[in-house]
């Protein structure tokens, strides 16, 4: 599965320098959309069918809210643009007054995947996806989203919405748009404040670390009593979620710096500590502190508390996986080739009995071979099962009610993964049930010779995840073909799917290195609008490569192959692959075999057999 | 030969935003480093030996300066630290009072190739270089330059020189290091105020293009009457060259918005035009005109002059040559490739014959074949001709009294181009007149897998060049090589032979894309210190290729080679080669003997052949 890279599709940033732009920038909530907050829910036990969520209102009782998918046939029967008129008369209320609204999709935390309650984006628009932004001035809707989901936003949003695809040529950035359709002075509303998420097994929380000491900013009731021992032992002290603020203020009181993560703060925080640092500074006690000190000049650097805006050190540990989180990933993914492998068995043996099956019924059979796996917890994301032009929606989620049979004559694209106690695992897999065409092989060969690439470069340290997108395209490019999603993203370690800061993405603003130790996907692609969609995807561990020389004295570094589930070789056009790449393949299926076939037996076992035999030019 | 994109080495910027920065910025003048003014000079005939140039003193009489390489001979006799003696003593001076001094390799026009005159950093350093800096405190002495120049600045600076190896892990920036060095508060002096370019057939000049008017200052003396008449014709006054001072001064007078390329203004028109502008608002009627504007409210729009600080779009409009220019370019490295088969088939020759040539002798007989070829003017650039651990030093240029002989033993590189009345060339061959060892040949071999990598490449438009780069190393990285230069700069038509804004550089930086009609170098190498140099370059076009799908809509671009010379089939490791690699090698030079031999007779038309044969695994 794919991420972007976290500056794609980011609304209007509340960074604070902002305060000085030409474009004013007003800041307001708007409470009905945030009105539900849900219960924590780990899906422990395999449900058919979509699951419907619990939530529980703030203020009063209980009400069932349904999924996204339900909030879009929904709109198919009520008035389509009633949410977005009952907004627009927000817009002119007492102490309002603005000109347009922006919706965006993240949470308080800037969180790519988000819990139900905070599905505004979703809720407003129609729209799903994990990624886009709404926007609603006095007379125009409009929704940015990029090229992954390109069909899906054409399919979900009606008539009054303006789709805007961003990325391609010529389409404006929202702040350009709003720039061009609002009068000078016009004013710009945002909610930008923010259970859990599903499919990631983390909770909402804060945390302040402090020189001498660290506060976890959480909702008691999530915390285990184990998690509580280990957290006092560490000694991190709990405090309830929504005292952050009212600590940044103490803070900022006793003129503390805060540092603050820039891509990931929101503006409540900001706000607060700025506001609290004025306010430190109109003490006149405070003042005279300040002139004492040093030489009694404001040499800029001694005149109060203020943020210091960078990255959180945190991201990059988290990334690089020590060799505990590493062999759990491992470990993980052997039993999750288990499953798959089961799996694959199980679907081919089904539909050469044509025994008719829908995308979702597939997605729920693997989910069932998976949670017999040891240490299974759930999935890491909403399983993308697509047969035929389904599989051309790069972020496709086959709904019970609506969704087609996977045909045995197309294409059939599975993009799925697993929350291990041990470990995270996302992997996608194209295959064919019975002849596929030359065009389909074609294309699916330039991508596994992307794939390769990817797979088989060696690059000196210090080397941004860019630099090695093209190598991924490369073959496409060469007959007018790509895809329109990065190539790999990072992946935490029984965390979430999707984790930064590092990538590998035709977006050349991420200038993290890739190092030792991180977990990237190589998952280039190919999708015909509406015919079908190829992805081939691995999880890979950035290593050290034993290269025979290391000129600047550096260390160069390479890719070691975490997944192991064979590669359908009926749709390798042979002609297209250098000899090289048909070793790549046969040396990997012979991988394959070796680690996961002690771990199978009868048919399953049988499968893999069958399903990682060698091939070779005629 | 190679360039950095711009980026690269600047000296700190004087883009006006830097005013409010916490290092404290002060710009003035020491007038013993820009006392000359050369005389235009266009190199017609063939000298022997390196130039010696006649200049002119601005304020008196005439005087006989000496070519860089005297400089550095000079300062092995002369007390080396003498300047820099000289220099600090000025630092304390009345009026002055500076901690630290910057000397950037630019003029005046922030040129690459500059007039001996202004070659203030080669005067007090010693290094000669084309790209650097050097920074004076009271108490260091710093050079900053890149990759390609580390062996150089080794052998040319003296010992009470720091040698800043830019873009080495930890080597800091110029800004970062006067930031540790200095107290808070230091203060830092620069002179970047400003014939002309030997090799580039440029002059000094400005530029003032207004809605219904063109003014070009520019010394009258240098502009022929048939320039004279042609610029009369197409509506272009001419000024005296130092007047653009108050010109600049006169349009802010009368309100007027300039546009001004922050790639390439100097302080001096930035400063100046600011000044004025503030003189414009300090005038009480200007100030009731712009109240008069409008709704008579002050919008922020409409405050009275300012500047655009953009880069200058004719920078893009040169670099995207128009047809003529296309077919002067490719018609010009036609005739080149005579000279250079001549020239070859001679040194082979002499060489087997056993004679002893000097590099420089190589390069002055190279300058002969090429002087007689119609429309040839001057050299493109000094030529680099390095022979064995020569090769490793990119920028090499051979003295007559210091260089070596060319060795029939060790690799030979020869980087050089020319000036004709219809374009310019660059190319880059390394050779060897005996038996290369192994490890030579593994390295041409990857080298040359780069080069056709990039060659080859196709790429959707909108593409940097920078994403193309790392094909180019690609090879070298699997075995733990690589090269400290760009892998491509462009090239003007019958202009300078480093042109923008387009590159192809591991410097991520360069945002311009590659568009068809641009001319761009290819030209990986490998440098193994103390031991040999290998480069391969060619001239490449963008052009659109006829891809049998558009995906996107768009085009889908690659190259058109321009330079027609062979490459030496005795380096090639075939082992090391694709068989669709072979392929490329062997159609190249299928076209270069079509397209050249019909230029040649005797015995350079039968060099041509033999080394134009086809070569083939066993």
């Amino acid at each position: 599965m794919h991420s972007l890279p976290s500056q794609a599709m980011r609304p209007l940033s509340l960074n604070p320098s902002l305060s000085s732009s030409r474009f004013p920038f007003f800041s307001f909530s708007i409470p009905i959309f945030h009105k539900f907050k849900s219960n924590p829910t780990i899906y422990k036990k395999l449900q058919k069918g979509p699951p419907f969520l619990t939530l529980r209102c703030c203020s009063s009782g209980s009400v069932t809210a349904k999924p996204s998918s339900e909030l879009r046939r929904n709109r198919a029967v009520q008035e389509p643009d009633e949410k977005v008129v009952a907004l627009r008369q927000l817009f002119s209320k007492p102490g309002i007054g603005i000109d347009a609204y922006i919706i965006p999709s993240q949470d308080a935390h800037q969180s790519e995947f988000i819990a139900e309650c905070y599905m505004r984006r979703a809720y407003i628009s129609g729209f799903t996806g994990s990624a886009g932004t709404a926007v609603v001035t006095k007379d125009k809707a409009a929704l940015w989203t990029d090229g992954r989901y390109f069909l899906q936003a054409e399919k979900q949003l009606s008539s009054s919405w303006i789709l805007m695809r961003a990325g391609n040529l010529g389409v404006p950035a929202t702040s350009e748009w709003l720039n061009d359709i609002l009068a000078p002075g016009g004013r710009v509303g945002i909610d930008p404040r923010g259970s859990d998420v599903p499919h990631s097994p983390v909770m909402y929380a804060y945390l302040i670390v402090e020189v001498d000491a660290a506060k976890l900013f959480v909702d008691n009731s999530k915390v285990t009593p184990e998690v509580m021992d280990y957290l006092k032992n560490a000694g991190v002290e709990l405090r309830p979620y929504d005292s952050i603020l009212s600590e940044v203020r103490r803070l900022a009181a006793e003129g503390a710096n805060l540092w603050l993560d820039t891509s990931s703060v929101n503006a409540a925080i900001v706000e607060t500590y700025k506001s609290a640092c004025d306010k430190y500074l109109m003490n006149s006690g405070n003042r005279r502190k300040i002139m004492n000190k040093g030489n009694g000049e404001f040499n800029g650097l001694s005149i109060g508390p203020s943020g210091v805006y960078m990255r959180s050190p945190i991201s990059l540990e988290k990334a690089l996986k020590n060799p505990a989180e590493l062999e759990g990933m491992q470990n993980c993914h052997l039993r999750d080739a288990v499953a798959l492998a089961q799996f694959w068995c199980w679907l081919e043996e089904e539909i050469h009995k044509n025994v008719k099956l829908t995308e979702v019924d597939v997605a729920d059979k693997l989910l069932e071979f998976r949670s017999k796996q040891d240490g299974f917890l759930d999935t890491s994301f909403d399983t993308i099962s697509g047969s035929g032009a389904n599989g051309a929606v790069i972020h496709y989620k086959p709904e019970a009610e609506s969704c087609s049979i996977v045909d045995p004559n197309k294409l059939f694209l599975l993009d799925s993964g697993a929350q291990y106690v041990d470990g995270t695992t996302d992997i996608t897999r194209t295959v064919h049930f019975g002849e596929p065409t030359a065009r389909e092989k074609e294309c699916f060969t330039r991508v596994l010779k992307g794939h390769i690439a990817v797979d088989q470069a060696v690059f000196p340290e210090n080397t941004p995840g860019f630099v090695l997108d093209a190598f991924a395209r490369s073959a496409l490019w060469k007959i007018g073909l790509d895809y329109r999603h990065g190539t790999g993203h990072g992946v935490g370690a029984a965390l979430n799917v999707h984790e930064g800061p590092q990538s590998i993405s035709y977006r050349y603003g991420n200038m993290t290195a890739l190092q030792k130790g991180m977990i990237v996907s190589n998952e280039p692609g190919y999708y015909e609008d509406h015919a079908f969609g190829i992805r081939i995807e691995n999880l890979l561990c950035v290593q050290e490569v034993n290269t025979p020389n290391n000129y600047g004295g550096i260390e160069y570094l390479g890719f070691e192959k975490i997944t192991f589930v064979p590669i359908q070789t009926k749709l390798v056009d042979l002609s297209l692959l250098l000899v090289e790449e048909i070793e790549w393949l046969n040396k990997y299926h012979s991988q394959v075999w070796e680690k996961v076939s002690p771990l199978l037996e009868g048919s399953a076992r049988q499968w893999l057999w069958n399903n990682t035999r060698p091939i070779a030019k005629q």
